[in-house]
This record gives C-alpha cells, sequence and structure tokens, in this order.
C-alpha cells in the first residue's frame, strides 16, 4: 500500500468515525444510511435500502461480469451508546489520535502528524473505530486501492449493511427472509469482532449467538422503613442473590442441569484449541483477575460452551442515595451466548425448571395482589432470544479459500479459532440461505469494544486494508 | 383540657410547622433555633445553646426549688426534606386541615373550622407536623395548660432540642460527651416517633441502633464483553450474589456464625410480645408479602434481634441500559440494625470471618494490580457505624413511674414496645449520663413519616398533650 493510497484511508476513517450512530437515535442513524449510500454509488455500486419495520437494511452490489459466484460481506454502521463521562476525551466522535506513554498511558498527539509520521502503535480514539466502522473503512480503502491499479475480484460482491447490531439487530431475521432472493450468494464473508488477542492474523469460524432474559424479584409492595420491617419483611435482594447464586458453582460453572448438554470435542478439535497462541496469564493480568471461571480447560474450550452472565444488577439505591429501606424489587439482567448446540428455547426451559426447582413462582407480569399473597416467592422473567450462533467446519471449500488469501496477504497460516465468543446475527443468513459464512477479523483485541475509550491500532488498519485485497484478489474456488 | 386550652394548642401546632427546617439548610434552621428560644424564654425558661462544629444543639432548662431529680426530655426540631411535586397541597410549610371521604382519600376543609368544630380523625398535613414537631407543641401546649392551672412537676426538667437529626445526628455523640455535666438527669424521655399501629397509647423502652456496611466485588478491571470473556472471567455480580446469599437462609435468618448470640427471652418477655395487639396478617396483606423472615415466632421478638438488610444493589446496568458486558464491580449496601445485646464491632468481626470463610479476601480501598492477581476473590468492606441501641428495662424505676402516668391519663395499661425497630440517637446520652431512657410515643403510626403528606391526627394530637400533662404531675420516684 503506497503513501498515496494510505491518506486517503486515514481521512476515511476519521470521516466515518465523526458521524454519531446510536441506533436509540434513528436521526443519528439516517445521516449514517445517507453516507454509505453516497461512497459506494460514488464507485459505481448499486445501492437499495432494505425497508424493514424500523431503520432499513443497506443493501450494496457489484456484479462482476464473467463471474460464477457472489460473495456477501457483512458489516454493521451502529455503535455502542457512548457515556462520555468516562472517556477520556470531550467527544467520541471526535476522533483523537493518542500515543502511549512509558507508564502505560495513552496521550493525544496531534492528529495532523498522521500526514506526515507513522507508528503501528499509534491508535486512533472514537466510538465505532473498531467496532464496526474501522472495518468497512478498511474494505472501502482496499477497494479503492486495487481499483487505481485495475484490479478487480473474479466473483460479484453484495454487502449488507446492518444499522442496529448493537440493539441485537431485532430486524434482521424477518428481513433476510423477506429479502433472501436479492441476498442470494454462495458465502458470507464478516468483517467485525477482533483478531485473536496475539493480534495475529485471524480466521473465525463461527459465532456464539445471543438471547437475554431479565429477573426480578419481590419484597413489600412499596419500600418499607428497614427498622421498623428489618427481619419481618422479606428482602427482594436477597431472593435475587440466592436465585442467581443457585446457578452457578464456585469456579462459574452452570449448575443448572441439562445446560452443557451435547457439547464434545474430538481430538482434532482440542488439537486445534491447543494451537491457538493464547496467552492466558497474559490475558489475566490485562483483566486484573486472578483465577477464571473453569467451564472448559482453555479458553478457547471455555467460549465453545453457552454462558450465563449476569449483566446488570439494580434494587434499591447505592452510594449517596442509599437510604434505609427494604427494596420493593431487585433486578437482574442477564445474558446468554448460545453454540449450535444449545437451543435457545431448551435452555430456557431448563432455567424456567431450576427457578421452580427453588421454591419460585415465575410469572410473566407484575405480580397481582393476590398472587403476592398466594406465592411464598415470586419472580418475573422476561426473556427474549436474539439470534443463534453459526459455526462453519473448518475444512469446508470456503475455510481452504480464505485461509489462501490470508497466506498471501501475511505469509503464514491465521490463527484459527473453532467459534468466537462474542456474537453476531449470521445464523439469519445462513439458515435462510444456507451458505456457509466465515469471519474475518482485523481489529486489535484490546479496542475497548463497547467500552469508553475505543480505539483502533494504526497497525491493524493497515493490516485490515492488506487481507480485504488480498481476499478481493484471491480466486474463488 | 378546656377549649380555652386547646384553640392556642392549635394555634402552636399550625406555627410551629409553617417554618421550613431541613437542617441541609442552615438558615432555615436558624429561624427555628430562634422560635425555640423565645418560647422558652417567654415561659420563663433558661436557654443555652450547646455549641457544635456545626448547627448547635438547644438545652432548655426550668429547675423546680424543691426537687431532687430531673428529667431529661429529648426533641428534634428538624425535618426531613420535601419533594413538594409529591404532595397533595401547594406548600409543605402551609398546613391544610383535612378530612376523609367515603372513598379513603383526603379532603382539604376550611381550617378555620378548628375555631368551632372538632373531629379525632381529622388531620394536619404538614411536613413535621408528626416528625418531630407535633410532639414539642404538646408538650409546650400541656406546660401551658398546667401552669394556668397553677401546677408544676414536682421534679426539674431539661429539654434537649436537635436540629440535626434526619441528618443522622453527626455531632451528637461528641457533644453530649463535651456537655455531659450540663446534660445531666436522672431519666430520659423522648418525645418522637409513632404509637403502636394500634393507636392505642404506647411506651417503648428502647430503639435498635444502627450501623450500615457497603460491600464490593471485583470482575475485571475494567468492563468486558461478555461475549469474548463469558465462562472465562469472572463475573463480580455472581460473586456478590454468592456472597449476599451465604448470609442468610431461605426464611431470612442470618447464619453467619454468632450474629444472635446472647439473644433470650424469658417467659415474662414472651408474654409481653404477645400482649402487644399486633394484627399481623393485616400487616403482611398492606405489604403484599405473602409470607414474612422468620427470625422470631412474632413481629415484636424479630425486632429484637439485630438485623442485616440489602438496601440496594448496582451491578452493570439494568433496563433500557442494559448492555453485553461482564461489569467491573458490583456494589451492595446493607444496613444493620443493632440491639443491645450486639455490639456493632462484634457484629463487624463475624461478618468478616465469615466473608474470609467464603474465600474472599477483604480489602479496605479498591484493590492494586497485585491484590487482583494474589487474591482469587476480592471484596472491598467499608463500614460505619451511627450509634447503638438502648434497652431500658421495664420492670425498671423509671419504667413503673411512666407507665402509672399513662395509667392516669388513658385510664389503661399501654402497648408496651421492649424495643422499637426504627433508630434514633438516644445511646449516646444513655452511655454518657449513665440514665435509663424511655420513649412516649403519640403521634399514628399512618403519619407518612419522612414521606409526602405527612400529617397528625387531631385526636392523637390531643391525646398526647393528655399524656404530657399527666406525666408533669405523676411524682416522681
Amino acid at each position: 500500500m503506497t503513501e498515496a493510497q494510505w491518506q486517503p484511508a486515514l481521512s476515511l476513517l476519521t470521516e466515518i468515525v465523526s458521524m454519531p450512530n446510536d441506533a436509540v437515535f434513528p436521526e443519528q442513524i439516517e445521516v449514517n444510511i445517507q453516507w454509505c449510500e453516497d461512497i459506494f454509488e460514488d464507485r459505481g455500486w448499486s445501492v437499495e435500502r432494505l425497508e424493514t419495520a424500523g431503520i432499513p437494511l443497506l443493501l450494496v452490489e457489484k456484479t462482476q461480469a464473467a463471474a460464477t459466484k457472489t460473495a456477501l460481506f457483512y458489516f454493521h454502521v451502529d455503535g455502542q451508546a457512548v457515556d462520555i463521562s468516562k472517556w477520556d476525551q470531550p467527544d467520541a466522535y471526535v476522533p483523537v489520535l493518542k500515543a502511549q506513554n512509558e507508564s502505560g498511558n495513552w496521550e493525544p498527539i496531534a492528529i495532523e502528524k498522521l500526514q506526515s509520521e507513522y507508528d503501528p502503535e499509534w491508535r486512533i480514539f472514537a466510538r465505532s473505530s473498531s467496532d464496526d466502522k474501522g472495518p468497512l473503512a478498511m474494505f472501502i480503502s482496499g477497494w479503492d486501492a486495487l481499483a487505481e491499479a485495475g484490479l478487480a475480484p473474479d466473483y460479484s460482491i453484495k454487502i449488507i449493511l446492518d444499522f442496529e447490531e448493537e440493539q441485537g439487530s431485532p430486524r434482521l431475521p424477518a428481513a433476510v427472509v423477506e429479502y433472501k432472493e436479492k441476498l442470494k450468494a454462495d458465502l458470507m464473508l464478516i468483517m467485525d469482532g477482533p483478531r485473536h488477542t496475539s493480534n495475529e492474523p485471524t480466521l473465525s469460524y463461527g459465532a456464539r449467538g445471543i438471547a437475554d432474559m431479565t429477573l426480578t424479584t419481590y419484597g413489600p409492595k412499596v419500600p418499607q422503613h428497614s427498622g421498623h420491617y428489618g427481619n419481618y419483611s422479606p428482602n427482594p435482594a436477597l431472593l435475587l442473590s440466592q436465585l442467581l447464586a443457585s446457578m452457578k458453582d464456585a469456579d462459574g460453572r452452570i449448575v443448572i442441569p441439562g445446560y452443557y448438554d451435547d457439547i464434545t470435542f474430538t481430538d482434532a478439535e482440542r488439537e486445534i484449541f491447543s494451537k491457538v497462541p493464547d496467552n492466558e496469564p497474559a490475558v489475566q493480568k490485562r483483566l486484573g483477575i486472578g483465577r477464571t471461571d473453569k467451564v472448559g480447560e482453555t479458553y478457547q474450550e471455555s467460549i465453545n460452551y453457552p454462558s450465563l452472565n449476569i449483566r446488570g444488577l439494580n434494587s434499591g439505591y447505592t452510594g449517596t442515595q442509599a437510604t434505609t429501606i427494604i427494596p420493593a424489587t431487585a433486578v437482574a439482567e442477564l445474558d446468554i451466548r448460545l453454540v449450535p448446540e444449545s437451543d435457545p428455547n431448551r435452555l430456557f426451559e431448563l432455567i424456567e425448571d431450576h427457578i421452580n426447582a427453588q421454591g419460585f413462582h415465575i410469572v410473566s407480569e407484575d405480580p397481582t395482589d393476590e398472587e403476592r399473597m398466594n406465592y411464598p416467592k415470586l419472580v418475573k422473567m422476561e426473556k427474549s432470544v436474539s439470534y443463534q450462533a453459526f459455526r462453519t467446519p473448518m475444512d469446508s471449500d470456503a475455510g481452504a479459500w480464505l485461509r489462501k488469501a490470508m497466506n498471501r496477504a501475511f505469509g503464514k497460516d491465521p490463527v484459527q479459532i473453532r467459534i468466537s465468543g462474542g456474537s453476531i446475527p449470521i445464523s439469519p443468513f445462513v439458515d435462510a440461505l444456507g451458505i456457509p459464512a466465515i469471519t474475518i477479523p482485523t481489529v486489535n483485541a484490546d479496542n475497548n469494544q463497547h467500552s469508553p475509550n475505543e480505539n483502533l491500532r494504526l497497525g491493524n488498519y493497515k493490516e485490515g486494508i492488506q487481507a480485504i485485497m488480498s481476499v478481493l484478489t484471491q480466486p474463488m474456488y
């Protein structure tokens, strides 16, 4: 990649992350959709909004006259919400270039320096820099570089752009079925998610699905004085703690009977796990954890199981708001990462059976006065399935083809991940179109995805562009 | 009490509640202090401000020449903060007279009606009408009625007026020690808090103390993506749930060894519990609870034990803010209601031992990186003791004397409460002065204390004046 190609690639990156893109605000998303329409139309692609009941999907397409095959790429353009009070910069949508100093802190440097200097370790800090606007900017920049050189793939390309991924892509599954004919392809390539933590070139053959659940327990109808009723009125936060504690053992393993059923690994699969250059002690040090959950023997094995994660707890008040009450309710938010073996409806049934076995009566609405008096322990269970997992065999034609492209770009085999821990809404495509799907992750794993101070390492941006250029020039199988 | 005495008593009540008295605003409190100085000086009492590092206490005194004993009365003059948007009247400091209509709603009636009519069920709605300016107005009105009749107690009186009770009386314990000599008395009488819920005349021989504790558990240093690290990084909300669940059984009984040590009841005490006319099924219906914690066999027995109440829980985000993370921390706020048998420092040691036995390492600050790596399970424990409980033996001379006075006023034995569930800052006096203390509650239990629409039932106001007149004319033991 020449300097003449690199400078516009940098401009494109800073431009794309400058648009606020929280899908809770459709007006923000509309700006992003129009930007995508313009950028692809400018390059001679066809562009079509696939209407849904809410925010549309965008399908952009470039047919190659002689091509017999079509690859369908997936990116999402929306980003996680921003709590700017927790960021080390005034605006998450005004990208900041930073370098790490000797004490490990990230210090801003003038962004103009990019015009004359390059350090692969420098990073651009902005929401969606890694998740997932950076990869889209890699694709466009790679395409432009090839076009400049008069090169094009020997296959046609469709790109589906999702603008509600961080909301769980609620309308995607139905849309994929509705627009099945338009989306028809031979292979799906997903550019989202981080490389392996070693930051080596990576291919991922699947991703966990996701479902979620909200549990609410009940104490007195309205908060009561903790002096007058402490030791008398049941406390909903205690009930919730007892219920949550009953679901896992001290090592974080789910003890709900049947939860891990049907998950087995062949010796070959275990060998693939062992080949992944996980530096678990380093990961643990970075996370600041003195031990790990013991679901699998290794990190790779652990994420091949479904999870049950408490992502939020709330009852009464904490900190300076704390007051002497027995709260009326306690709420836990949980998310469940799914693997192909774990049908979410089966898991929910197992969870319900377990909750019942703990003596709770499950309701789907806040309990009536009568239910309150009839059932000593009540819990409201709200559940929702976003989408199931997908996993493409590593020994498939698609896998072999992509490994070849990666070898050509980097001169070595990529790190191979049987299934990624995070979730991307790909199973609807896999199910509706009946095609294999593989992820080409490009961004640095320590990008603070979903957190304050999200960032993209410049070296990853550059290598991401190289990877896509290699994929686009790899003769299709 | 004659009509000629009742009318000024009503004027005094409406006057005293007309002064804003939120101790967050010292300028409001100063108006109240000056009012109290004037009203007692007008009646020939001596008045002295006991200076503290903040808002002073006021000591007013009336010596009886021939008296050999002194009673120390306690009132507080500050009130809870007002969120006027939640009140059914335009100003919480402009008293409104209300009557309950057939559908149970409280409707305003012209306050002038009080000049010619009386209904004990009518109520005055205003902040502090019950907590605790109403009782102070009862005392002054009772005193005036006796003075008019040429009567005076056969004992001297000191009154300590607290202007920061709703803030937890932060400067009171030190002040009581500093001004120990000035406060010297033989007996302490507290006029604060509601009668038994039956609204029968009540004596309370003690009140639980209060301490609190904040527990923080730790997961990854910063929140992590629940897909990438679910099943691998320990979750602080699970750790907190497991820890909290380990402290109590399914019936809400604390299982921390030693927590309930030394708490025993004689048959006589159990009989006193059983004589309290608690309508437990009605209480449970009002609270909407289908069962109670099983700490004691009755409500009265239950509040004679120390409590351990989860008053707040927080981790990650809930509701629409919920996001797919493993939170970095989880926080529980707990309050502990104390009884005389449960020294708070002993309880804290037991809790620490219990936490250690669950495999946790306790820190007092957020853990360092080194502590994170060295200890698999960490919890930060912050603790604070507001004040200890007090309890005067029911068969003490002071108890017998006061029961006689109540019998003389109402022609029957009062409801006797061995210890009240709520907390009042009396143990500093009991400890520093070495005297018994008993509460004479007067106001209706459904007075919305600490809530919007605080009120005082007129019948309780009148009977409160009768009670204090009887106490003031009861020959001291």
